[in-house]
């Protein structure tokens, strides 16, 4: 949701630009402030962003993409499993890389690329078993499984357009790394062999479309070890995301998962059905986390329309948890995971915006709800793993230190 | 001092609504901020909260109450001793707490009865002493010295009323271990034994008393290895506060303390009489912490009105050492060492307010001192361990770091 200001906006972020009556209300009743998910400068991905608003020491606790990602679209990670994020692609004969995102191949597509890629039989004789899901349009999450394996191989991903396929290669000398790379390298020819003849590829041409035929690995990464926030605070906690890689920190970190018929993780979303489950969730639970991905898609596709419509329906789901939930007995915080600029397309490292209402917050005169008047607020400027304890502290459920 | 807002004084403060024209003036002469005193939504004792204010990382050097209680009651403890924090307390025949404070029996009854507890022998042959004092109304501390001993052991205290008195258990399996555990069950009921048929509980039920006729130990710990202020400032320093754990912490922190007559560590106390000694003591002294605990007890209590009240003595005090020190050549430093809550009577983890007047600082234009006021000030929001740097630097005090 956080940008930076937008020349064709007069120089206006798409929050300030945005109506947002209920976002306003939240800051002119709350306390505010600027948060950097990380650190100052830093730009993180959703993963350890969400792992910061958690709570958690995201340089301490991260261990790759691959497996939060696949522990969100439903695949069950044990430790020692090595899971790697993946694109759909498009490629020439020469493995030159021509699409990273296939044309932002729909979720249908790729799900039916995905059944068949699974059926593939490894020839290496080894016990390693691979799992293969796709997840939200392009992406795709790959699990190793069965052997001693090792995250120490480097990427198939060129991550340029009009750049090779790499060959994985260990980058230690184990024989872990080793046949870890040696199976990924097998998985990427084999996966491609099945991709270039497939009939929905022919069938995606004809519809003008970039064909999905090959899938590129990177990221190799295992189930971090951190402790469930139950153990933590004490609460139970939920999440409402359609997005499978904040599902799976939330699910990492001990939370319960809340599927919403209609959530898709885009701007085409049931935003008001997320804003229901979000409200009866709190009947269950201590803690609910209502997450919406539609404006960082946004601003990656440099859509700045599409981001002030987002901004705006978001601000209405804000309204009916303004209406619906007993704000005598909850806290509410707004905020963004991240910076994502519409010119640049990238997360950047800006602090994003922060407000919190509640009985008994330090209410301050910040009126707007935006990057920059959010910066005068009583927060000042905090971390995004302060968040946690801050609202937990609110929640009494802390525990002091010292006596 | 500090606060959350407070609904029957219409979401102010008691530091918001109290007359402080004192505090009003060090804010708009100062610098002011906020001050986390140990992280964002940490509540602090006031042990950690005194470590961190010196200027210590408390999450490094923090080694248990109870040593720093004993040195600030006067026991000098030597490394290896292990301490204990204690409360008298008052149970029933089957040793389930009726009342964690005795009815906070009064400083003259505890007194009395720590002199009996202190003639017992212990039963048990080892090398071990112990040493038992009073120190605040129910508060007194046990120290155990002579032998190998250890702080692995569990708490005698339930935490709660309505529930037993716990038997002390090893942590670990070393003897030492045993041994504290052996000793610390043996001293609870004998101190039992003796509390039970002491003269003074017969007299304090006559009186409509609760009886003291136990004593909870809990909070294992030593002394905490840290380098005094002399060494690391080079400053001499002096502490004028009557609650002995603040008194312990800068005893620990090389600091000399100050006894003033009628100051009690409680609301009733000589508040005149302690600005009167630290503006003496600036002759003879770099440094000079001048502690005030009243609003603490006023917030654990949940009176309202007295704590309003002390504030109002607090900025007497204040306005006593702003007419009577050289403001010319000296930094004055006010704020709380923890947020505590007159809803929940709890230390919480919300910042304080911080502001700091002398010669050089850089002036703002906040002009009330107060949580919210001073969350706009120059200084934003900094960390308890921040602050010794910041005032130490001005004086000049600090090495540069670097060539």
């Amino acid at each position: 949701m956080a940008d930076r200001p937008v020349k064709e906006l007069n120089w206006k972020t798409p929050l300030e630009e945005a109506h947002k009556p209920s976002l306003n209300k939240i800051a002119e009743i709350g306390i505010c402030g600027i948060m950097d998910p990380i650190s100052p400068g830093t730009p993180p991905g959703s993963d350890v962003a969400t792992l910061a608003l958690l709570g958690y020491d995201a340089l301490k606790v991260y261990s790759g993409r691959g497996a939060l990602e696949a522990i969100g679209s439903g695949i069950d990670i044990l430790p020692g499993d090595v899971c790697f994020r993946c694109n759909f692609a498009t490629v020439d004969e020469n493995f030159v890389v021509l699409d990273r995102r296939a044309g932002r191949i729909s979720n249908e597509d790729a799900a039916k690329l995905a059944e068949s890629l699974q059926k593939i039989k490894l020839k290496k004789p080894s016990k390693v078993d691979f799992l293969f899901r796709s997840t939200l349009q392009h992406r795709a999450v790959l699990v190793l499984r069965g052997a001693k394996l090792s995250t120490a191989v480097s990427d198939a991903d060129p991550g340029k357009v009009g750049e090779k396929v790499q060959q994985v290669k260990p980058l230690n000398n184990s024989s872990e790394a080793k046949l870890t790379s040696q199976i990924v390298n097998e998985l990427l020819h084999e996966f491609y062999k099945t991709l270039k003849n497939h009939p929905l590829n022919k069938e995606r041409v004809k519809r003008g479309l970039p064909q999905a035929n090959i899938v590129l690995f990177r990221g190799a990464g295992t189930i971090p070890q951190i402790q469930p926030l139950t153990k933590t605070y004490g609460v139970k906690a939920a999440c409402v995301s359609a997005a499978p890689l904040v599902g799976g920190v939330c699910k990492v970190a001990g939370m319960n998962l809340i599927r919403v018929k209609g959530a898709t993780g885009l701007p085409q979303t049931n935003y008001l059905g997320k804003a229901e489950a979000a409200v009866r969730a709190l009947d269950g639970y201590d803690f609910v986390l209502l997450h919406v991905k539609a404006p960082d898609v946004a601003s990656h596709d440099g859509n700045v329309k599409l981001k002030i419509r987002v901004i705006e329906e978001i601000d209405k789901m804000v309204g009916y948890l303004l209406d619906n939930v007993d704000m005598d007995s909850t806290y509410l915080a707004v905020t963004a995971d991240h910076t994502t600029s519409l010119l640049t397309g990238e997360h950047e490292g800006d602090p994003v915006p922060i407000a919190i209402v509640g009985p008994y917050v330090r209410r301050d005169d910040v009126k707007e709800f935006s990057e920059r008047s959010c910066a005068k607020g009583g927060l000042n400027r905090i971390r995004g793993l302060d968040l946690m304890p801050i609202l937990m502290n609110l929640l009494g459920k802390i525990k002091k230190f010292g006596a």
